[in-house]
């Protein structure tokens, strides 16, 4: 078992990876002092209730604890304000109260919105994460939680840094291979913005993350962990720093939204927009290789490098003004300087985020 | 004009009380470093515009600001997700970022609503507090913002406190008596928990802030404020002393949820609840006066001090169950001790609470 800290002062807290940490979930609840007196809430979803539900349950009960379940359906539409409510009612009826904890059991889609109702159920209670994909590496690590609104992503939300987060390796190995490699593209992220040895791991070891061995998965989840862990623990609230982890987002979330949430995964769409960003530095001045070696080691990996070519540049341009990464009308990009290096920018002007778009459109 | 801080480190922030000070509304914005290049969102409620959203919007315009309104029905209805949506929708179409700020133009519900709209929106932007009722003297101050679930108020939910709060008295001139005097609950309760002076104040002086004296609402206002201030400084998140700032409230908010949000304000559900507390103070061996001074400060006041006949006690009880006031199963409960102290109680049981409930149906 892996262990690290986020480091954040009052709001720090470990993240243990590792095979069948599941089974000691009562244990690791006990030593961070989770209360057996008030009632748990467990969240998840219609696709991971089957896989991995009873287990929890089970030992959470044969722990001492009081746990009820709350199973929402799978996919982004769930980040609702009306799933929310529902969560709200399930916390209600099972008689949560303020030492209370909301558990999250699922990918980011059920960490987002189970942390966000954590965060506001009684003005925020407790909140522990168990990813169960490995896109979720990133989102159940940093605290940011939020619902959807019809116009923008993540628009509803808040910063709510969990107890504790708990990835069991077990709960990733029956992952279909779409969504292995949509994880891993969030993995080569933090290789790419800020660790240009663990980039090159990447690049080594694309097979056995692949074909899902344990090891390398426990030592690529632990890394891209620790590089979130790491800047977030300088920025807890998105000031400056954490933008960096915002690499390939800004095209990313443009196409999820125009492609329709769920047509392009997450990990796709910021593989393209990772794509993009390395092309974007190429015009400011910056090595060609950055480019050819981002986009190949996402071909690599089976990831796309281009956009789709029946997603119309008008509407990726006009879902980005809705995103969150504008600031006074001006455009924040990250863009990398090198492998293992980026930077956040304030004078990229939507012409040129234009051309990367179209650019896209035709190769990678 | 008075002026004084609510003392949070680096969440600390100004409330002004006096009568035309919206006239000057650009002028404070700019001393608090409100931003003129990020669009302002005006959220008030249907029966507020038409009395002060023009002459807030043309001083804000006049003064370089640009703002952007959305209006509300009036009524704790909209404390829902719903009009959170629908907030969040304007605040998308007029291009708020993350500098913006939201206000709230309105009573306690404005308040709130625009409040939580503001800590989740992009999550959480700025946020300024412009109460127009004299009940709004509590909810404007201390950062607590939430909206209600079908089943509890209150119940979703952020900290979030605003950048400065204007209270103009001037607003408060043409509220209709009956808000008058439920206000005025509010204002009394702060005297009871925490200055005896204040409360015989409040008796001295009832005459004067029945009929708006300017001046003696100013300093109602000034002291009250006062004493949330301290209060809250010393417990921002509610984690002991805050709780005493719920008076009578448990029974309070009972009696809302029971008759219906809108039947029995807050002020007056309150009042029956602080005569409550101090029916149960005598249970606990305190001074048989504690009750007979409050509830006959709240009959001057023309505020009710009992429980109408026709709400039925085991509703009364069950609505208190889904309350924040339990802990761990314990019943949490604030009893006055003298006029002008509290304590926390967390040894009362429910057979006791009903007892003063069936009492309060009987006689105040």
């Amino acid at each position: 078992m892996r262990e690290l800290t986020v480091d954040l002062g009052e709001r720090s807290y470990p993240i243990y990876i590792g095979q069948g940490i599941l089974n000691n979930i009562a244990g690791l609840f006990e030593r961070h002092k989770l209360s057996r007196k008030s009632p748990l809430l467990v969240i998840t979803d219609d696709e991971v209730a089957p896989l991995h539900l009873e287990r929890v349950m089970t030992r959470l009960q044969e722990g001492g604890f009081a746990a009820s379940a709350c199973v929402v359906p799978a996919g982004e539409p769930t980040k609702s304000l009306a799933q929310l409510e529902g969560i709200v009612t399930a916390a209600l009826e099972a008689g949560l109260d303020r030492s209370s904890a909301i558990v999250a059991l699922g990918g980011g889609v059920v960490g987002d919105l189970a942390g966000f109702a954590a965060a506001s159920f009684m003005r925020g209670i407790r909140f522990v994460q168990i990813p169960t994909t490995i896109l979720a590496h990133d989102s159940s690590v940093g605290g940011k939680v939020a619902v959807n609104h019809p116009m923008a992503k993540n628009i509803i939300g808040a910063f709510h840094q969990p107890e504790l987060v708990l990835f069991d390796i077990d709960t990733l190995l029956t992952l279909p291979p779409r969504q292995v490699k949509a994880g891993l593209s969030e993995v080569i992220k933090h290789g790419l913005i800020w660790d240009a040895d663990f980039t090159q791991w990447c690049d080594d070891n694309a097979d056995k993350l692949l074909a899902l061995d344990p090891e390398a998965l426990s030592y690529a989840l632990y890394t891209g962990c620790k590089v979130k862990a790491i800047v977030v623990s300088q920025d807890e609230r998105e000031n400056d720093l954490r933008a960096i982890l915002n690499l390939g987002h800004t095209i990313g979330h443009a196409l999820e939204a125009v492609a329709g949430y769920g047509e392009l995964l997450h990990g796709e769409a910021i593989a393209i927009g990772m794509v993009g960003a390395a092309k974007l530095a190429q015009q400011f001045g910056y090595a060609d290789s950055i480019h050819t070696i981002t986009k190949n080691l996402f071909i690599k990996y089976g990831l796309p490098v281009s956009i789709p070519a029946h997603l119309d540049t008008d509407s990726i341009m006009s879902a980005m003004m809705y995103d969150k990464k504008f600031k006074e009308g001006m455009m924040v990009y990250i863009i990398p300087t090198e492998i293992g290096k980026v930077e956040i920018r304030k004078d990229v002007t939507v012409d040129q985020v234009r051309g990367i778009v179209e650019h896209l459109k035709k190769e990678g």
